[in-house]
């Protein structure tokens, strides 16, 4: 079994036996999640914080059930973002809840790097639970396995990524990670949502639903993040419906066993019609979330079995 | 021992003989919390998520302290009300919620129904923390426990509901649960805030209170609740007082050991005198507090017992 | 072993050996939390509820950290100062949680002596987090045990209070268990930020740094806080820091060996400069967050012996 990283701050640093690694640990949590007595003592004796520096109501719970059942003791910091003025003031945040010696700090923050920045500065192992547009690794991670358990293979695949690419983590660690895993993607949406610098992904780009979904394996549908759309183009809901939801006659021209995806929370009749997100042969969103407290569970028993291999080793303070 | 629902919804579908199992189960719980070591295995392995759509710092503290006691894994989720536009949010919010593998789901919502709705919706076992106007059921259950510990039966009292009853889901409860029990129910207040079809209640109506009052063994006062009167009749808390709010001469006319309750939190001097409400030869209302965590205990006791029973027999998916 | 309180309210009722009780036990506490398993069954079937009236996310994240390591029931309740409006609120939400039997009650409140008056109507073992101008015992014992393990003494030491010690519990606590422990105080601000009869404390009063930082062991810096003062003077941060604010010049008058504190959260470049706190040659500032959780499972665990030995004399009802 080989992961071997200290903190998971996104996919870029990632292997595809790490990532494997992760995949078939959370399949045996999913496992445990569905049976009767869902506890256990894993990470009994260690401390996790979860920092959300964003309002997150669906990942804080994931986060924070993860941890409990895997026997943690779990604290939920509620950061007003409003509190947060300078750099300064982030890394005296890192540098005081270090003193209170975590052992897993779950991070959300709206500014790109922020987990980064503060993983420098503590002992502990950092979970990234998204920051700005840059990366939301356990996101990824969930997706990754949805659509390994739905195909039964995460290689080889052709998969639609589709709407606002240009604000989303989620689209940006769903690519690093598909990528690695040699699978072809397809951005589609209008150009003014698609990144600045397209190219440096080594993916096809569509702004014609019909064309894009076209013999696809999976749609993943991402959500319009109009809070973080600054001044540039607003499209209007029902423009984008229109254009770049997806309906059942969009949804016709993909693969007849194609998936649909969406992270959630999802605004129906905007990205996704209500009834394609209920059907629940093509629809797998409820699994998403299931899979999300199974990731979230594998990510941190592999991040606490390092951090106790490096404490038994005598490496750490 | 006999409890055959898979949910708590409300006080209308239980059986008297249900709910004496739930109160004598709670009288054991009782002398649980009494005592100095007041932790047990009960619910271990299960999770319990409190989903408060409307703010309640008391009720959602005694979830949260029964399902900790017994030794749940429980998580606490914010919901902002206005988060919540639409029904499909709510139907949303529940899938994604059950895909996380709760077994107990404590709710409280401000709509009526909705959580049945949810219910409906989801696998795990839902406890109704009060829905609108609708039901309250564990606090018609800890009333119920309160009384019958302190005159020593639930059958043939007289009791008096006064106040408020229109806009009272605690009111509601109480009076299905009184009557299952076949005691003599009277309802004192203005006929303004009266609910519309009381005749189908089987109840005494006054709206004097000491015509109301007179010999009976139970006060049980109702909070004005003010947040739930839209438009119509607001009376003026002083003239509230003066006609309906409970002191020492309008209870002089009460059986001279009937007991005073009120189910928090209390405005003195608009609903209750303060010193009624201190004077512990009378008033249960502390009572009343330490009763609902033993009979939330009891309730998910209970419940998990018919989750596990139904898993075993294997019609659980 | 001597410790005889039944609650912490001040540092002013505890004697010098009951200090010294607390501080020694804390210092195996450190050892514990600094461990690779820190989770223990010491409080296991007590329940503990943090009830915060005034915000405070790292005190409260320390109760709360304390607790949960020590195996309690930890319960957090929001209470908002705008809901309590009368001193018969907070005494009838005291005697609801007293209901609830909790045996750890750890309360922050924005009104000196509240806690005090709250701890005399419940029957469980009350901490206080901080009451207004009045005290905050645990901040002053973790500033005594970041001082004693820096120094190796807590006595004959000569300390400088310096900033804002008017408005400050931290200040007042910090006065009294230092005098206890037979340190020379110096109080270093200006008048109007000084208390009112600073004679009865017994210290030296200095409104120059450079005389008053002569010859310190310890330079124990406060936070501005501007949010208590109503009305009277308020200085400009820029003047305030070029007077009060520590920086290297300032700091090169104490003792080569001098060790500099804050209580955070720091307004870097208003009390304090920047690389003074970042140097970790003289500042223990990290060290102070780490004792605070070492001093708090110190202190919820003595109370719960106390509290435990008091129900099997059984004493208690």
């Amino acid at each position: 079994m080989t992961f071997r990283q200290k903190h998971l701050l996104g996919i870029e640093p990632l292997h595809p036996e790490e990532i494997r690694t992760v995949l078939d640990l959370a399949d045996q949590y999913v496992d445990f999640n569905r049976g009767s007595s869902k506890h256990a003592d894993t990470l009994a004796g260690l401390t996790q914080i979860n920092m959300f520096f964003e309002n997150s109501t669906r990942t804080q719970a994931s986060f924070e059930l993860a941890g409990k059942r895997l026997g943690a003791d779990v604290m939920n910091m509620a950061m007003q973002a409003s509190s947060i003025k300078k750099g300064e003031t982030l890394i005296d945040t890192a540098l005081t809840l270090n003193a209170m010696h975590p052992d897993l700090l779950v991070v959300r923050h709206p500014h790109s790097g922020a987990v980064d920045l503060l993983a420098q500065k503590v002992n502990c192992a950092v979970l990234n639970a998204g920051d700005g547009r840059h990366e939301h690794p356990t996101q990824a991670l969930l997706d990754a396995l949805t659509i390994r358990r739905a195909k039964g293979q995460l290689h080889r695949l052709n998969i639609a990524i589709c709407g606002d690419i240009a604000h989303s983590r989620v689209a940006r660690s769903n690519i690093l990670l598909l990528g690695k895993m040699e699978n072809r993607i397809r951005l589609v949406g209008p150009p003014t949502l698609m990144p600045a610098r397209i190219d440096e992904f080594g993916v096809e780009v569509y702004d014609d639903m019909r064309e894009g979904l076209r013999d696809v394996d999976v749609v993943m549908m991402l959500r319009l993040q109009r809070e973080r759309m600054d001044g540039g183009f607003i499209p209007s809901e029902r423009e984008y419906y229109h254009r770049f939801g997806l309906d059942a006659d969009k949804l016709s021209v993909a693969k007849p066993d194609a998936i649909v995806m969406h992270p959630g929370p999802m605004n129906r009749g905007v990205e996704i019609d209500g009834e394609i997100a209920d059907d629940i042969t093509r629809s797998v969103i409820q699994e998403q979330v299931e899979m999300g407290v199974a990731v979230r569970m594998a990510a941190m028993d592999l991040l606490a079995r390092n951090l106790r291999a490096k404490l038994d080793e005598g490496r750490y303070a």
